[in-house]
């Protein structure tokens, strides 16, 4: 596992799913198009449903993604939807009189430690210009966007980013890939808005760095918040398949210490950047490819969500900034050189 | 079955359940008291998930409501979600402080053929006002609040209820029931948002009136639209159980014609009046009281749950009026004096 | 609605997936080849889980059959999963060995009013040699094979079947199917395992029969037994599209007279023998064809299985004889005659 | 966390509700009574569905157990469901009869590696003998019952089990429990059948064991088996509640190195022996208890059931002992002296 910030996504195609940010609401765009009428397949897994994410019912109906996804605050999300509305009317001048109606997706966590949340200050306009600066490159970690009053693990919170390459051997033939097939290299990429736990269990690479932490005074604090997970691939699968790895995502958060708060909403989305289903299809049967499903090929792919799962939380921890908010609350940043000295002592680094 | 309008709720209960009605959003509110502290027990069952409802993933897994259920059009679900976060907040200062944040519920169909959707016309003072003027008595039906611009089966739709009691034998040792015990009268009640399904389609009491009708002229049209059920009963049921009962509502909903066709959101909601669970309990362990399952408590349960839902969308297509809308759209009422005629002909009436 | 037996299934495609029976227990064989090696793509549907079929854990996960279906009565299930398993082993040699294990999948019904069900006297022999006999050809209603203890809304159940064509225009280009491809006529076949419902509740085609027997002096009777739907398709689907499909089984269901009794065990399985799966891929991406999803395909997809269930059941009902059984047990056939001047006092025939 | 076996259960409330083990089989039996008379409250969740498990779909409809548990190898559950079918049959003469039918629940895991599985040798009195062998008092770990033939992690695995005794405090009165009512000290039981994962992936306590032992020499494996995990509890908990919890094993599971490959079944059963539902209720109206739900009260059960998970699938590593199996097949015990000097060179112990 890495840590360093700022070098999760080497490969483009993953950062490209997964551009950015503004304060108080990040955007999650597929892909650069009309995402309306060319839909990514997707997927959600609920594992504690203490949240109120937005789009989900729809999306498990339909298996695709009619919007991008939009993350911010626990009352904001109703706003953030609106905007994404917005954008889709804005976008096609069909939808409500030819053309049906638009399912926005957007998740969520409580930042009403720090943020103000009964204010509801992100507005329709802030949704708007975070999709507007939504482009490829690196994705910026900790205090931005949707993670700007998160916290985590008993620390500050927010953003975190990171992603796994995965390779495929050619069948025997030797063949390459046919025309508007895909490669046999994917990657997974993984962005989280970790907001949940408790400082006690904190555990960073396995090593229980919450418990020795508390043993050296910094004080427990009570588990809540949540997380939003959002997986992105350009592996062909179906939204079943997605179901499946937005699964695997719940056990990297396991490795970092959750025990699944009561009150925590653990939310994992998964989307596919591969073969987009069009809105509305000219021709009655459609070519797909899939990714074959057996051990040697989802083997990977699984391990792949639960370690870039597991690192985008800790990158997370990494990024985040000591941040004061309402009511004279403070959310320390996790302190790195104590942690650091506590992986030495485990022998780790 | 009874068609009459205005006479489906005979039971104050089932009717405090489902008070009232502004244009373009209606409101459900289970009990006059502050619903974030004393919580209904509630479920859903998303039969075609092609819909926008909200709230349904914490529903699910807390089996409780927390707000008022609002219904209005599909694209003014996330104003209507904020009209009641703005309630909540309002109630209950502590709500995004010292406790956690609220989780409103709002279901929807599409009014896109007689309502200008795009335009979002629908305020969070509305919803707030419908909120307001929520009170028991009869529920108007027809061309209101959210039933406003509604289409079914081909005719002009809209809002209906109906309701059903039930009645169990006391247990043989003739005991009254003990204090806080519900007693053995129960009522189950059914307001709907009936705006689904094709003309040719429509079956009243099982005689093909859809069908006799495009004989005799009326041209069909393609299905479309969605339909959202709201069942709420005073017997004491879990939540589980609630999700048993929804599910009838769809044997209800086929009676009248419905193919569950691909566009068609199709939600149901169910709650139970009966034991509300309190926001922050002050002790471990509660008691609860339940109705016994088997056939013979259920069995009348499912019944109600389907003929009300059935009685519900007629009553609906009954007291929905002719209405013009958006770039000249007109939706004609049923005509009822022709549907008559063909039950007479089918010896029905 | 075409009542006459024999007629339902005109299509080669949909027979062949629905061969035949033998007393007690009834076998679904997909295609004739090796079904633990080429895998239809499938799904099921609980609408009510008191039930005891087996197998729909791994179906839901993987999307796929990996044996022939039987159906049987409640207590003989796991014999027959076991005769599964025995011909799976038969002819897979590498199961448990470099290969996995197999997920044998039974549907059931309890036919405990005329069968000695606690006798369990189904045996493995029977089930192979149902396997065994399965052929394509007119599939045998009524009181054969896993029907024949069966019983109905009050009267004589068992086996129905019924099926429909869906036929797509070409698009524009005029162009036909590419090699491979499925063309764009498909065949939805249904068989049931009718042995549900009250007889008061006896709906044909919307004529309340039911009630009128009851007035003519026909007991009533309490609800009980449960529904078997298995659904075939020729039309690429995926599992989550046959979901969908499953789903509308039980707006068939629905029209004959069901309210989802308590104790009904309420199960529809579905699968399409297009576009086989291998177990063992030998390709990392594997091309797929799929029905575009929309309100043209899906349209008629739906209303093909709504009408194909209904018309199943009462092609049971229509083919079933009086059987005694246990006990002294009688379970009479549908009054034929009287059910047709019934329809007729209706105007239907 | 402790590692010593045979302490794990110190309640004797958790152990009652885990009794016994014969080869081949593991029966749970959650009371000493006519469990098909007196249901426990019992869920499941299934994480990957990739497996035979039986009995869950009624389970989750009506929420309760009817038999007890057996847990055995993959194609020995359809033996183990009539095993328990035979003895429900002898204890109540009257299902089939004037009552319904039966719902066995079976779990299995591939021990395919060791065992002769297709020979299928538990026989149904191996199962009746488990069954009558159930009794009170410590649970034996590793290589017994449905243990006998796992693997897990690379190593010998089998059966393991831990508890958790979880203390509330009494409400601000001071009362004690009112008569019927549960105290306020619960006991929160797992036993696993663990039989999944690779040996690279081992963690114990968060260290990374496996990767270290694969770099001493030990060869890596391929991910392969299943894990069923039982979670019992005196807690009265609703099966709503109960799902709640039984997703909070998988937890448990990750942090011992699960990535939930593809061919691994990881199901979980929960129940509680608080509360039992009568088969035959005798009034309409029923009291329960249940668990005050909020972070105070789940916050505390949520923790037992992930570290009670963890430490079950740590003690049946511990316990269980080199086997030699099938076809020379050699399953190696966990090295303990090596991992014990693994964790001291992590400074762990």
């Amino acid at each position: 596992m890495t840590l360093a910030r700022g070098e999760t996504s080497p490969d483009p195609r993953a950062a490209a799913a997964f551009p950015v940010v503004r304060t108080g609401v990040t955007a999650v765009v597929p892909h650069p198009g009309n995402l309306y009428r060319e839909r990514p397949r997707a997927a959600s897994f609920v594992f504690n449903g203490y949240g109120k994410s937005l789009g989900l019912a729809q999306l498990g109906e339909l298996g695709v993604l009619e919007t991008p996804i939009l993350l911010t605050n626990t009352l904001s999300v109703f706003t953030a939807a609106n905007a994404l509305v917005t954008r889709a009317l804005a976008e096609n001048p069909d939808i409500g009189l030819t053309a049906g109606t638009v399912n926005p997706v957007v998740g969520e966590c409580s930042d009403a430690y720090l943020n103000d949340i009964r204010g509801r200050h992100v507005t329709e306009a802030d949704c708007l210009e975070a999709l507007r600066q939504a482009a490829p490159g690196p994705v910026p970690e900790g205090n931005v966007g949707a993670g700007t009053g998160m916290s985590c693990l008993g620390f500050k919170g927010g953003l975190g980013t990171a992603s796994r390459t995965i390779v495929f051997e050619l069948p025997a033939t030797g063949r390459g890939p046919r025309p508007g097939e895909p490669g046999a290299r994917f990657t997974l990429g993984c962005l989280v808005l970790a907001n949940f736990g408790r400082r006690a269990d904190f555990r960073l690479d396995g090593v229980p760095v919450g418990r020795d932490l508390v043993a050296a005074g910094w004080p427990d604090q009570l588990p809540g918040g949540s997380i939003m997970v959002v997986l992105a691939t350009d592996a062909p699968l179906t939204s079943r398949q997605l179901t499946r790895v937005s699964r695997r995502a719940v056990l990297g958060l396991a490795r970092t210490g959750s025990v699944g708060a009561h009150g925590s909403g653990d939310f994992v989305l998964a989307f596919s950047t591969a073969g987009l289903e069009p809105a509305f299809p000219s021709e009655p049967i459609l070519v797909r490819y899939a990714l074959a499903e057996d051990d040697r090929h989802f083997g990977p792919l699984f391990e792949a969500a639960v370690e870039a799962t597991e690192e985008a939380i800790v990158n997370a921890l990494f990024a985040a900034e000591t941040m004061a908010g309402r009511d004279g609350h403070v959310r320390e940043a996790l302190p790195t050189e104590e942690v650091i000295s506590i992986l030495r002592r485990h022998g780790r680094v």
